[in-house]
């Protein structure tokens, strides 16, 4: 097993969902937070169009703020989230290190997302990724819906290998596998990323689970076991949607390191650090989020001995 | 992977832990719609002093409801938890199919639990299995906080397997190992139950886990590949603290049973009525409990076709 490498996504793929507004200098708070955790990857936003996700709106601001010298250690990575080439074009002016971007496995989803079928859309992001590329920046390539749709359901892994085989076969080799819909399973995740390492074993490969139905760290214990070395995850399981009863959130990022931490992984992560911005963030929204440990405290380490 | 069984035990290990005692009526209410929904075992309730534990009282009077003719299927194995001779002979008049009971392998909490040091219970343990046995009823063994304790923290393997190895040589095969504390991670469970596998390859092993902190299915998932057949879980995830926020109930049964349809499982059992028993028991308990199926709805089967 490779090293395994924190992306953390709570501040986009979290916040995305909440209809409150986070204010810029609470987003910086809990990032300031979360980069002297110890993570490996942070996602500061994405570049959509304000009128259309306003908690989105303070991207750009966001990746300038940390553009200002001291303001954050060298080892994190921030990454940004790019729909289009006008996404790319703000971030490459604002900072980012690192693109995301994807294509979804699903025409249904595609089409309501983009506007455009699979193909034409995968075409697009090789196209922007390549470009990325080209200005010297990271990027991650993602397949959507890769697990199943919630409007179509089942989604054939052909389809999704197909879409891998797109992106390795343009150089782009950060490959992310998303569960957009909660519809993974550990054995599908096997599946899925041991197909793609036998396409490409120099392929990098990221997951991102949402515990819509409970199997968010099984999948990822799956993924590891697949040789997976970047997880997206979010601060408290941020990402569910705040408007219903159903807690399908993102794996949780510090339920995940205290995982980790109890199999002797990632011990440099500062799980109190990533403790009290859960319950930092918990208390932002008075509400009781997904998350396990900030709820129950983390097991002592090292165990008390009799 | 053999057949996997689902041994309810929300009416026990879940009902013990609310203040609010459920009248039998509704317990009945509650234990058939689980036998209809095709739940293997039914743990109906435990054999503890009323005064200690009032939500247990009416056990005696669950097992003696279910000794009418008509009054449950054949199949379903009726199972009580008894801590002592006492609770072996009132289990023994009331018509239990199969005994529970347990040790700990940690001597604080089998202290506090029994005022027994960990061999004088074992030793208890084992003279009660045998004497089931000879009575011509089923014996569970397990061994509590086998992945950890919440007084004592680290637990050594070597510990738990003494006192398994004590209850294979007696003959008692149906060995549970118990996670009392939530302590449990992949890695453990598979290593535990790997090593009872070479101990005694005829050992019948059950898991009971709880999701204390977000590991429930994963360990059940290690559980299953190293070979396990037994899960105990609980409907809606019951089993939690109901006084604290931490949501550290049992491993939930329709969360679970809703992931092995998704990899082709016991499609026998009924999820819809697993779900109908769920919501029954949030909405009587009215407050959220940690389920997430019940509140999600099921991923429609078969999947959608585009």
């Amino acid at each position: 097993m490779g090293q395994i490498i924190i992306h953390e996504v709570g501040l986009r793929d979290g916040l995305q969902m909440e209809k409150q507004t986070v204010p810029t200098e609470k987003k910086i708070e809990w990032a300031d937070a979360l980069i002297a955790a110890g993570v490996d990857i942070l996602q500061l936003g994405s570049f959509v169009h304000p009128t259309k996700v306003p908690q989105m709106a303070d991207t750009d601001a966001l990746f300038r703020h940390y553009q200002e010298p001291g303001r954050r250690p060298a080892n994190v990575i921030l990454a940004g989230l790019v729909l289009n080439e006008k996404g790319l074009e703000r971030g490459m002016a604002c900072g980012v290190d690192m693109f995301c971007m994807g294509v979804s496995a699903s025409e249904t989803h595609s089409r309501k997302n983009t506007g455009m079928s699979i193909a034409e859309a995968t075409e697009r992001i090789i196209a922007m990724g390549k470009q990325t590329v080209a200005f010297g920046k990271r990027a991650q390539v993602s397949v959507q819906s890769a697990f199943g749709c919630g409007f179509e359901g089942y989604v054939p892994p052909e389809r999704v290998l197909g879409i891998v085989r797109k992106f390795l076969d343009a150089g782009l080799k950060n490959i992310s596998l998303a569960d957009t819909a909660g519809h993974a399973t550990p054995e599908a995740v096997e599946q899925l990323f041991g197909a793609i390492h036998r396409l490409d074993p120099s392929a990098e490969c990221t997951c991102h689970f949402h515990n819509t139905y409970a199997l968010g760290i099984a999948n990822c214990r799956a993924a590891m076991n697949a040789g997976v070395q970047y997880f997206e995850s979010s601060i408290a399981g941020l990402g569910g949607c705040p408007h219903t009863k159903v807690a399908g959130g993102n794996v949780c990022t510090e339920d995940f390191v205290h995982y980790l931490h109890r199999i002797g992984i990632r011990a440099d992560i500062h799980l109190d650090r990533l403790l009290e911005t859960a319950s930092s963030v918990a208390q932002y929204f008075a509400r009781d989020l997904p998350g396990m440990v900030y709820k129950s405290g983390p097991i002592p380490t090292p165990a008390p001995v009799h």
